[in-house]
């Protein structure tokens, strides 16, 4: 998978076939906030994903309490969003149920 | 077990007790950051303490990148510290292997 950063253009276009997530304002991570019924919910959502992203040796910045769960994705190594984080967004998105 | 919010001088001295815990400048919590050999290691913790914290119906604020964990506990019913953050402050630095 490529590792070159996306124009925001092509952000922009991938994350409107993204639910939730928006672009940071400094151009260089996609975040969404995602919202469970309980913790529960919440952390069995995080381990999903955290089997995703170390199958995709690609991991995610996250805060959680109890029900919420705030992600922001980056590529640090090529200092901006690539495809791993598109990727890792579309994962999770379908982990948490609300992908389409 | 009381959801009696600690003085500081109680919550000092339960710190004492607590390699690595530090209580917030407003002392309405205490805070920690653990560190990890990588994700997985990082994860396996969280998942660990996710356990415990359900099982005490008391949960974490909890930040994770990469190899680390960055955690605040703090009782919101109470407004401040209780015994409860001490207790799973204590589980978290048992699962972390570095409680005593």
């Amino acid at each position: 998978m490529s590792l070159d950063k996306l124009s925001s253009e092509v952000i922009e276009r991938e994350l409107s076939g993204l639910p939730g997530w928006t672009l940071r304002e400094d151009g260089a991570a996609i975040s969404r906030s995602f919202r469970f019924r309980n913790f529960s919910q919440a952390f069995g959502f995080m381990a999903e994903c955290a089997l995703v992203a170390e199958r995709m040796n690609h991991h995610p910045e996250w805060f959680n309490v109890y029900s919420r769960v705030d992600v922001t994705l980056t590529t640090h190594d090529a200092g901006g969003v690539t495809e791993k984080d598109v990727k890792l967004a579309r994962a999770m998105n379908r982990a948490a149920g609300r992908g389409d």
